[in-house]
């Protein structure tokens, strides 16, 4: 798969995280690209998501780089926000952009205050390893408690050429919907103007990253960006931004995926899909409900077909539906009917469950249109290993 | 402490669970007692949640009898209400006792049918076992996955005489609050009129089982009773009704704090004190949040400090405040002011937090007058261990 046209790489390690390994991620694009941006709905903000908000504000949606580190939140620290300017206006300074174009993007812990001067140092080091074959090297630095780095690659065809799209993503744990989860950027070399881009970031996240929960946790860091440079001259006609934005949305859902495989301590993809709801709006509360049920996630762990757990889940969502109008299936395997159970071999459905990869399908009987796709993961002792001592 | 009068207890093995230990146990009031009760808010109910509201409504609020098994939840199986009904029938049948005032209730997997011949071939040899000093034994045939049985007792000295309070209560999974989480029957020799009583219920219920998580889920069989049967001839004059709610509410928060400390895996107690927020509602909100926030709870398993984790979860409430006015004690000692790390020695802390009780105080500074106490329980792999085999 061919990367976006116009956009270079680059990672270091600045000294950030304890192990040695890259911790300073950069993005820069050549030409100044439209940028759209969702971010976290959480009521504590970090320091580097109120400025990306405040310079897309500035810089009139146009970004020409993106700082990312890993291994420090920089959020509820004394000088964070100081921190977070000061690191934008080096590299601003190296890169010859306008202050506002340079976006900046934490991850890690919160609360421990973030040394300015680890990164201003490692900046010249950081732009002369700029190269537009470093997007993977990119990708792993961004990452936590990550085990695998997450990318995502589509190509369009559209009349006046082809248009690319590549997405990384970091995130496995502090997962819920309802907010640009996790760090999550996204290139391409398409020509799309910045009102149209801001649309489709908003749907296209919505049926991705709002339907994704590792934990029901939310970060304070969370931020969604997706840029489009033109560098492939390349401007879709009307009729084509439909085609684009599919393209956009299958890499999110890829990322998204990617994100719950690799919930921490998980061993099994959960895709929860959801019909029949009064509402699409219905049908994702429903899907939500049951993946961020723990019982439901620990039946999953331990391939146990407990239907009840997925009914009573659905159940508590605050969606009116008939119990008796139920069907439920594992694995293509009907478990429920009508609210009830349905005769099937538990042998061969524990086997199916066994699978890295798991289908929890609900089916409300009647006329609801509602529907709703929702990826989780199963809670295994893994879970609670990473998180009983991620910080000391 | 003593008993309330004119209440028998019993307790037997029916074969309904696997093990042989007592699954099925009745509660029986001498003289008619004036009743009130909360039940699952959970879309789908269990056939005895909808029987007893049922029984409730045609005795008007009187109720003679309790009867409960544990071992299978009586929902979503096909013959679940004419189980429900036929086992009253039949107890109400020995008892004597008009069929609306034996209310039932049920607990343990869902989806199974549950054979009405076990219960009834049960009853002469439970009716047989009557006694007021067997309030221990009924205690222990409800629990489920409890580790110990949970009750608490109060004795009230009134104007008129004494008045005495016994709760008995099972839950340790499937935990949650905004309904009468799992099952939990109080019984006093007050006599206290229906409507008072009721009203009483639901305040008290309010600050305690409302208060309470222990995995953010819900169970469809949730039931929690306040009997009271006037056997001690005392009525309290008007002004000392609010002494009684106090007692009432002592016992219902103690068993909720039960709940908590016996959550499935669980090594510890977590209460969660917010003060200062714009209402007891916010408050709450934000108590919740942080008691179902799993990364908050895997930290105190793990005897970690990480306050970062509590001011994000905080922060997820939906409630406005100002990230900068927070301050953040757990155990006493403070880890966050101003929203901002507070110097502290983690070693120190690490032993506090080792101790079977944690206590969080988030504080917002300023006017707000809000508060709220909430009660939970850490994370750890016992949990999973419980839940990925709990129905094979």
């Amino acid at each position: 798969m061919n990367l976006p046209l116009g956009y270079a790489y680059s990672s270091t390690y600045a000294g950030i995280r304890q192990v040695e390994k890259d911790d300073l991620a950069l993005i820069v694009s050549g030409l100044p690209a439209n940028a759209a941006a969702v971010f976290t709905q959480n009521r504590v903000q970090a320091a580097p998501v109120k400025l990306s908000r405040r310079h897309l504000r500035l810089s009139k949606g146009l970004a020409g780089a993106v700082l990312v580190n890993a291994g420090n939140a920089n959020c509820a620290t004394r000088t964070g926000d100081a921190v977070a300017r000061a690191t934008c206006k080096a590299a601003a300074r190296l890169l010859k952009l306008p202050v506002p174009q340079v976006l900046p993007a934490s991850t890690g812990v919160i609360g421990v205050e973030l040394d300015p001067g680890k990164i201003v140092d490692a900046l010249p080091r950081l732009i002369g390893g700029l190269s537009s074959h470093r997007f993977g090297d990119a990708a792993r630095a961004i990452m936590t408690t990550d085990l695998v780095p997450k990318t995502a690659f589509a190509e369009v065809k559209l009349r006046r050429g082809a248009a690319r799209i590549a997405g990384m993503t970091k995130g496995s744990g502090m997962i819920h919907p309802q907010m640009a989860t996790t760090l999550g950027f996204v290139m391409t070399d398409a020509d799309i103007p910045g009102a149209r881009l801001r649309a489709m970031l908003q749907r296209t996240a919505e049926r991705s990253y709002n339907r994704l929960s590792v934990d029901g946790d939310t970060s304070t860091n969370d931020m969604l960006l997706l840029l489009a440079n033109g560098a492939s001259g390349v401007r879709p006609d009307p009729k084509e931004f439909r085609k684009v934005e599919e393209a956009i949305a299958r890499v999110l859902e890829t990322l998204a995926q990617a994100i719950a495989r690799d919930g921490e301590g998980a061993r099994k993809l959960i895709t929860i899909v959801i019909a029949g709801a009064p509402t699409n709006e219905g049908a994702a509360r429903m899907a939500r409900s049951i993946a961020n049920s723990p019982l439901v996630k620990t039946a999953v762990a331990g391939s146990d077909p407990n239907w009840g757990r997925i009914l009573s889940a659905a159940g508590n969502a605050g969606v009116a539906f008939d119990p008796l109008k139920i069907d439920i299936h594992m694995q293509s395997v009907a478990v429920c009917r009508g609210g009830l159970a349905a005769p099937f071999s538990e042998a061969e459905l524990k086997q199916k469950l066994d699978a890295p990869e798991c289908e929890i399908r609900v089916t409300v009987r009647g006329k609801g249109k509602g529907s709703a796709r929702f990826w989780t993961c199963d809670l295994t002792e893994g879970y609670i290993h990473i998180n009983a001592s991620y910080r000391t």
